[in-house]
């Protein structure tokens, strides 16, 4: 399929190569022109601007960017893609944004003859890169039927969460909950460890029983339990810090927006923002168990 | 196996009958005699004391009692198992308590030639009935193996947690987890629905996902998601509220003790206590979510 | 002085009277008819649009509105204030919003000639009617000094806190620490009196000890303890709680544009959230005690 | 007077000194030797045991202990005053404890004929040497006003709370809100700097409106501010951390007891216990702003 990428970002990049790995064919554009040269290197073709890409004839087009003040001027502006998209041209946003921006975009492309999807991802650049992403999405079903097919090239878990916009809510709410219980699996294990029990048996009783979280048996934050985790490479890699917060933000601002209380929610996100103040933000999101380890101090 | 139990209440009284139906010969005592004649109607035999229970031959002696101050009471009194009992007995107290209490009592039961496990449950009345409990048990690995088979007749999962005390730090840890977490998935599944999604969609997502958790998956406090779930019977039955307080008091005294921070938990505390004190507290401890749900307030 | 008023809403309404009555010109704009009606009736010359009052030949103009984007929408549009105002005309707003888009704003009129201020009020609809108005305001030494006697007309207290955004810096910090005092005296005084103390004792006792602050001394939010404070009357008037919760939002945001942790500042505006949630929002702020009261709720 | 004093601390040691230069003759006792042996050398006289001071003929006994067991074995015990105290003699315990337990000595004193007083005291070590401690009473009247007099000798503020325990109510309530005022304080001025602000400037907006505090404009956390202030003294002396964090566990303990939700006391509560965890709690609790200023981490 003919396709346009726009954003080639530590995200972006690597899906638009497994999307040319799959055998599409790319036009792709981003500010950054060594980003732009590297895509072409591996067969895109190097569009000189958003209008560019909007007219380069693909069927779809795929946005990566980094915040929703960015999206907007990618679709918004005069010289962005609504102005210039023909009519009939799919649209797929995968940037993680507030879901109240999401829908007021693809209401306006949709308004114009362009169907479009929210589909943020989770996975990191590890699953960007090994295609094993998972979107979350939002809008129709014969667009979300449209788009799988070449979500699949990028993910392995693609899945439909309702109308626009859903796609980031899902994504919200998950990453809460997800903040929340890492601090919860921090305080436990520590309180745990702290009274004279072992880290691994301590973990062994809490993933057997209600206890039981992704934060304690995928990503467990006490070094020495989970091979796999950041927390046994000195919680390098993995999912930054200074995303959660950014996430966090998104789930509080739109809690704040639909008039609901997240009051663990927003507890979450101001003790990551207090990590990062003191200069953790590129860590792992669950080196927050530092701030519970004399050692690790 | 001669056997004496202490303490007939919501979860002892089933216990011992599952013991009786094993074949355990079985001495009984409780403050409040109707259930103390429900056992011997059973086929205990009633003692009049905690010292006839002490002197009363059996092999072990189990205690199922509702805090640490009548544990206190009833090991360590002039009138007490301890003053009692016969060297050589097996000791086991199923309370749930702090951590320093019960190695306080095991050393000094420990002491004077009686070997001592704490081994609190979880599972609730339920699993008391349905001999389903999980046993969490602090203590020396030859006390566990000679225990074991016991509480095997009580039980399907009788996990060893390291020395004494160390059952009631895993239950302690575990279930502050588990009260962070369940508001962290009320908050999750209340901001997403507020914000357009379907609930079991939701629930679905999340449980794919980086935010699964037991109180997502097994135990949603959003009606309709989990079919055998408290949420979808008005949240009765199940691991009552002021249980959960209880617990959650048990883990902020035992941090402050030995100095450990734990912000989510103290938090989590407070929000229970604050429905519990509109009046909520005998609910399942899922009805937390009530505080974020318009209809339901 | 003749001068400019847009933003005749309850706290601007009563501003520009106050301007009359004192002798000032005054050219009025708002989207409401009747408010502008009402302002001519005064003795406002009413005009069509903000362009015409840009226009006026106004010394100075001054804006109150609700929130930033009507800040940013009545100065940064085309046909907004500044593409229509002559230079140096000064400019004076004292709407509440974030420090960002304040110093934006006067950035912007700074640069084309216009002398700008940010000067949010404390006091309410009542200080706005009698006159009393306490004015924080942000900018240029000079500026201060020309409008100052103009703020002195509708305030007792016009205080400079500082370069441009100054202003809203200085509110925004003072309501974010008023918010959390609030709900700790809230906490403080009920859970005295559950203790079993009375309460006007109990506030004796904090007012001339450490815990003292302007939420026990002057606006107490237990019932009796302060003859003129809303708890006394119903918790109606006052300093409405859904307005805390905006002031929090802004503290909130403004925290977290900057990399600074605020934890109270975020619990504090939850618990508020919770409580606009159940339907209190239009009650005055300190209704919060509700939350902690039994025959209140 | 003649009096007896038991418990020479850093408080007791002090308070006793003054009550000697006061003229009254004292008996009194500690369990470490060198502090009995500066008090007999300002003059009072040393006794060997807690029967001793009990039978030493006094009509007042004054008791300063650090924590709630301490005061149960100095009263209760065998050995202890109640045992040994001759009928009629006062009784007056400045101990900060939990309000219960002071309830049940006083009631277990009155019942045999010894009038009782609970007296916590604050002002710190500082106020106890110069003898302007503030003294909050429990008890009753004709109590508070036999005991006044004396206890005038060692503060400057005797105040009476109500019925017997309600002095430590009093001190509970009050120190809770100073622990959450504090916090919200540190948080307030700081994002106030980091978003731009003078320091003395903000606290002079704050010190005369609605966020004004003792922690504001008595004891400000931050540095330069109140020249007298533990801030500017890289927090030495003042009122330790650790002593804030024993007073927030007395609060939400007692909370915990009467079912009255604290959620910002709990919060204060673990966030010092956080920066204690670090190392810090032999700071004043002011400190806690190194956890809002990058310079000072």
């Amino acid at each position: 399929m003919k396709i346009g990428f726009i954003g080639l970002g530590n995200m972006g990049a690597p899906m638009a190569s497994n999307l040319l790995k799959a055998g599409h064919e790319l036009t792709v554009f981003d500010l950054v022109q060594s980003v732009v040269d590297k895509a072409a290197s591996e067969g895109a073709t190097a569009a000189a601007d958003i209008a560019t890409v909007a007219r380069c004839g693909a069927e779809l087009i795929i946005t990566m960017l980094p915040a929703a003040r960015h999206v907007k001027g990618v679709y918004l502006e005069d010289d962005g893609l609504l102005a210039h998209v023909p009519k009939g041209v799919h649209l797929v946003d995968s940037s993680t944004i507030d879901p109240m921006t999401a829908r007021d975009v693809a209401a306006k492309a949709t308004a114009q003859g362009n169907p479009m999807l929210d589909a943020p991802v989770s996975g990191g650049t590890g699953g960007a890169q090994a295609g094993t992403l998972t979107f979350m999405v939002g809008g129709e079903d014969q667009e979300f039927a449209f788009a799988r097919p070449v979500l699949e090239t990028m993910g392995k878990n693609i899945v439909h969460c309702g109308g626009a916009g859903n796609g980031q809510v899902a994504k919200m709410a998950n990453n809460m909950l997800l903040g929340i219980s890492m601090i919860g699996a921090a305080e436990a294990m520590t309180l745990g460890v702290s009274m004279g029990m072992d880290p691994e048996v301590l973990a062994g009783v809490i993933n057997t029983s209600s206890g039981r979280c992704w934060s304690t048996d995928t990503y467990n934050p006490y070094p020495g339990v989970i091979e796999t985790a950041p927390s046994n490479r000195g919680y390098s890699g993995g999912f930054g810090m200074d995303l959660m917060i950014k996430d966090l933000g998104l789930a509080t601002e739109a809690a704040k927006a639909s008039g609901q209380p997240v009051v663990m929610g927003g507890l979450a996100q101001q003790l990551y923002q207090s990590m990062s103040f003191e200069g953790h933000g590129h860590l792992d999101f669950s080196a927050i168990i530092k701030r519970y380890m004399k050692d690790e101090e």
